[in-house]
């Protein structure tokens, strides 16, 4: 068995080799360059590990990993269009630095890419495996457009925002566990709980990714704190503090967002304390982390085998950065 | 056997059904409304005439036909979003009815959709169908950034300019036309033929559109007539007009293509007669249509079955709108 740290490395190596044609270089260099930026290829591994639960990790799940990661930067692509974003991963975006044609097309290219990976695989598996990226990568698409819309409204109910971090979120994490399971030879039911386990560290994770937002050490975590306040982002701590705030608490969180005054984090921020927002989002993320577990559990295997993803999902929930 | 005209209605009703999801409504009307706008449905045709060149029209060849429509209404929205067009087929595109991000992602997901009904064909197939369909779905990608990239150039050469019509245009014809033989159970020799068939068939096309927008008739075809003119798009007959003109004529030329006079589109015209380029356009388009027949004729099966498509062929190159 392999740790997530050795996956990951071996997974970067075989990731680094071209991916894309020469020509014509105005097209490929943009996605030469975007998947250059690296990034901590959660998704792929997680492929990896699903295979590595149930039997030795097959060549194919190499590919379906590989398809994982390149879906995966085509979506931060197209979103980065979506949001305007000058930057990712602290340099410029595809869009700001080959314009928005090309990201448009890059990240059209690279979706085909991804299908042609998942094309090399056996075909005893070959229309599970696509079918289950295809539904996931809807399900993304759903997400994020769930994402803009949200945007536009002034309340959005836990349960609603909970879905979309489901779409844009979670289902790439768990359908890249259960495509690697599939790779594995595991049966339904193996297939679903360990699914259901990305699923909810998923969100785990995510409200993780909020709360560190907000609480975290900017140091640490690498952003400036407070982003998210800052761009009034439906976040579950901002959703949490409109649901929970008194009267005039909520008042002053309204005005908060609807003004840009400069201590406006500072004061959101002591809102969300009032409103022990911060202790409520980390019984949440313990509670899907809980349910993330109880399906780990449930998986009909040697429980030395679950040993490498219990780790890394310890590890993703229990991050300060 | 059945003719382009049957094949086209048949097709047409069995797309008319929903093909995506209710939910989310803001994502998927967007797919809904570009779809309802219609088009000639001519590549999935070709994809079951391929078929039905070699055998009997098989159930999987009209979900590969779907596919194929769906790829091309794909990169008919994305290419929309890149032009900034504010109408396609005489209404808004989607990007204008429904803002740039939501367009964006309509593309994205009717790509997605597309590879889904490709993965339900016969595993005995779908190899080489998804990897002839992948292929091809980034040679367009290409030949839509070789356009945009020839857009920046004063100058093309005729062989830059061609290479990318078959790629942006020809191809998908082409492979239309083989993805169906494969399914027809044709060998390899003869899909090669029925390919160059295609994708000579597909140049002929393009050089009567471009000949079409400067000397058809704009009542028959339905376009302002000169539009290519008034927008200096790079056509065959600019291309060919740049290179052969006199001094003189190459000057006035490049002076009215660098001003909006208002009689621009009447004195291009005049410069295209002057050098011929009306007379030579229709050459070319012989050319490559002989080429095209060439192949057909190649093809080793009883020439009644090629009826229709030499039908087709014929009108799609003759017609005046």
């Amino acid at each position: 068995m392999f740790s997530f740290k050795e996956l990951s490395a071996a997974f970067a190596q075989r990731f680094s080799k071209p991916h894309f044609p020469k020509q014509p270089e105005s097209l490929y260099a943009a996605n030469d360059y975007f998947l250059g930026l690296g990034g901590k290829r959660i998704r792929p591994v997680m492929c990896l590990m699903g295979n590595e639960l149930f039997d030795e990790i097959h060549e194919d799940a190499w590919q379906v990993a590989t398809a994982v990661e390149l879906f995966h930067n085509f979506t931060l692509i197209h979103d980065d269009i979506m949001d305007a974003a000058p930057l990712r991963r602290g340099f410029e975006t595809v869009h700001y630095k080959y314009g928005s044609s090309t990201a448009l097309l890059a990240g059209d290219v690279m979706l085909v890419v991804a299908y042609e990976y998942l094309n090399k695989i056996s075909s005893s598996y070959i229309k599970p495996i696509i079918n289950l990226f295809s539904r996931t990568a809807k399900e993304v698409c759903e997400g994020q457009q769930l994402d803009m819309d949200f945007e536009k409204l002034t309340t959005v109910s836990l349960e609603d925002y909970i879905k979309m971090i489901e779409l844009k979120t979670s289902v790439l994490l768990a359908a890249s566990l259960q495509m690697g399971a599939i790779i594995g030879g595991a049966g339904e039911g193996n297939c679903n709980h360990l699914y259901e386990f990305g699923k909810n560290l998923g969100i785990a994770f995510q409200v993780q990714d909020d709360y560190l937002d907000a609480f975290g050490d900017p140091e640490k975590f690498g952003k400036t704190a407070g982003g998210d306040i800052k761009q009034n982002k439906k976040t579950f701590l901002l959703i949490h503090a409109l649901q929970t705030a008194t009267g005039s608490q909520q008042k002053e969180l309204t005005d908060l967002l609807n003004n840009d005054a400069e201590d406006k984090v500072q004061r959101v921020l002591e809102i969300f304390r009032d409103c022990n927002v911060d202790a409520w989002a980390k019984q949440l993320k313990q509670q899907y982390f809980d349910k993330a577990l109880f399906h780990l559990e449930e998986i009909a295997v040697l429980s030395s085998r679950k040993k490498p993803l219990l780790e890394i999902a310890e590890f993703l929930i229990q991050r300060d950065y």
